[in-house]
């Protein structure tokens, strides 16, 4: 049982900077901590933690008039960090992928075996804390709750499948590609609003809201990351970068690139077939705009979603997560410049 | 979501054979009516399920003076074996595994990379089932189970590390094998007992009374198919046999005959080496007594389970639970008559 070291009252309440300081140990506790048997493979999973944007989400999600956020709050988004790595550990086996955030992946470093217990351990880690929240949550609200959070972690576990199933497929419809995105990065940010709204205990209007909000944030992240594939160098990017091309995981930059220019199609199913990065193929992918295009479908995600921010009755909130959303924007911004050539 | 189609009052009481009938249904509803993308595996892995040991040790658990069993139980006795297909697709990755239950595993029939995804998606569908019972049980005592299901959920993953890493470990100790089995298969067991107590709302002593009794039939069940390895033929075990020792892990049999000839530890070695069933070994290991003595410690375990059983206030519980133990240890009483040789 993992027993967090924070003492205080669960319902104490923290500035967002406080809180943000907190979760970070909070997670790096419950991952140099954990069991002493699986310990090796889940301290290295902290060298790899990201910048915790789901963990913000949930924590402004949840927060009151005043900005201020609970201790249980900051809990709940460790376990959604937790959550995110478990499915990072098992996606990096499904995709072969030798690195993750500059350092090997856990399945290359120890083997596909481990990698497999270890993602199984990080993910009832994270329902154990989920659903070890302070009992003020114990009411029938909150095991609805538990309920849900499963539900969309198995969808996440369908978005990979039909990623996977759908490796090199060069049909893949720009519809496909957004229900794929929409049930893996998006469901996670929507949990993660969604998990904030409840424990903070939000109204049902505004905690559909959030839910959707976090639907719309993670679309326009996964987009953008789709983007940097053809864009930034392996060193900026941290991650086995061309890897996505690569494999043949096909993306919407190369989808809306192909519709444009049918001819694409044979130079991406050569690439698939020789197994190697196509530089060709990514000068194409610019030339034919797909990474303009692609910016532009994410830029109607961000409109919608700073729309429904208009409609929250908490300024602070709304300010807050603009930011987030304006944070991952900004790289799209100097994508649509960078890729007017 | 998953919705069972068993319109009638969750808090039905039904009696034993019909409740084994009703888990039996759900079990299979929800696995041939999965989301369609992955049903094509979760139906498949229902031609695999066994004989719902598990599921019956929480139903009876559950049972109140009179035997009866309630809706909310078989539910979460179709969770609980849900947890169990999850943990054995998974385990046929570990172990490479081409058959169960005599038919090809998930992860030969589909791939690794499929079964890692069907296994996780099983281990939510079960978080989400156990979590979706009756908002009876929405209170204090219930978050605190889900979340000690958690717990004790990723004790199993320990578990499986720990087989994994001793691995044809020819050192490994009768504690270290008996800790290994107690946090795997033990640990399922005692999820099952502990889950049927908090259901069927039992006092506190009935309910740790009840968790033990879990774990020591866990611990038979382990022994007794450790055994199993090296006695019967494929056909009859519906596993791949011998499979466990081919692959060089070590378990008890195995392990008190090199306590007792250090000479066979040169013959294990030479089999692990030469990577094929050694059928001197095999026979070495009959011959000193290895099974007889395995067998001997399971029934130490057997006295432990039964002397709980006396403790019980309710005698039909009682009664149904020294039925499965019994069940178990037919199988044992076997063992030991052809052991004698």
């Amino acid at each position: 049982m993992i027993k967090l070291h924070y003492k205080s009252d669960p319902l104490k309440k923290l500035e967002y900077e406080d809180a943000i300081k907190l979760s970070e140990s909070f997670l790096d506790e419950i991952l140099k901590k954990a069991n002493k048997d699986i310990r090796n493979m889940t301290s290295y999973v902290a060298m790899a933690k990201g910048k915790g944007i789901r963990s913000k989400i949930l924590m402004i999600s949840s927060s009151d008039e005043n900005g201020l956020i609970t201790v249980d709050a900051v809990k709940a988004a460790s376990a959604v960090e937790i959550l995110h790595l478990a499915t990072l550990v098992h996606d990096d086996i499904i995709d072969d992928a030798d690195k993750r955030r500059g350092i090997e992946s856990v399945q290359s470093r120890f083997s596909k075996k481990e990698a497999v217990i270890c993602g199984d351990y990080l993910l009832c880690l994270s329902y154990s804390l989920i659903s070890d929240i302070n009992n003020k949550y114990a009411n029938e609200k909150n095991i609805k709750f538990i309920s849900e959070f499963a539900n969309l972690v198995s969808n996440i576990c369908i978005g990979e499948l039909k990623q996977f199933r759908n490796n090199a497929n060069l049909n893949l419809s720009i519809i496909e590609y957004l229900r794929i995105i929409s049930g893996k990065t998006a469901a996670l940010f929507s949990i993660s609003s969604y998990a904030g709204a409840i424990i903070g205990e939000c109204e049902e209007h505004e905690t559909r809201l959030l839910l959707k909000f976090g639907r719309y944030l993670g679309m326009i992240f996964q987009i953008i990351d789709d983007c940097k594939d053809y864009e930034f160098s392996e060193e900026k990017a941290l991650k086995s970068v061309k890897k996505d091309i690569e494999q043949g995981v096909v993306t919407l930059p190369l989808i809306l690139s192909m519709t444009k220019h049918k001819e694409l199609k044979t130079l991406a199913k050569n690439a698939a077939l020789d197994n190697k990065i196509s530089e060709d193929l990514i000068h194409e992918v610019y030339k034919s705009g797909g990474i303009t295009d692609a910016v532009i479908i994410a830029s109607k995600y961000y409109e919608k979603a700073k729309a429904l921010l208009f409609k929250l009755n908490n300024s602070q909130k709304s300010e807050l997560l603009l930011n987030i959303l304006d944070e991952i924007s900004d790289v799209y911004f100097n994508l649509l410049k960078n890729a007017q050539f």
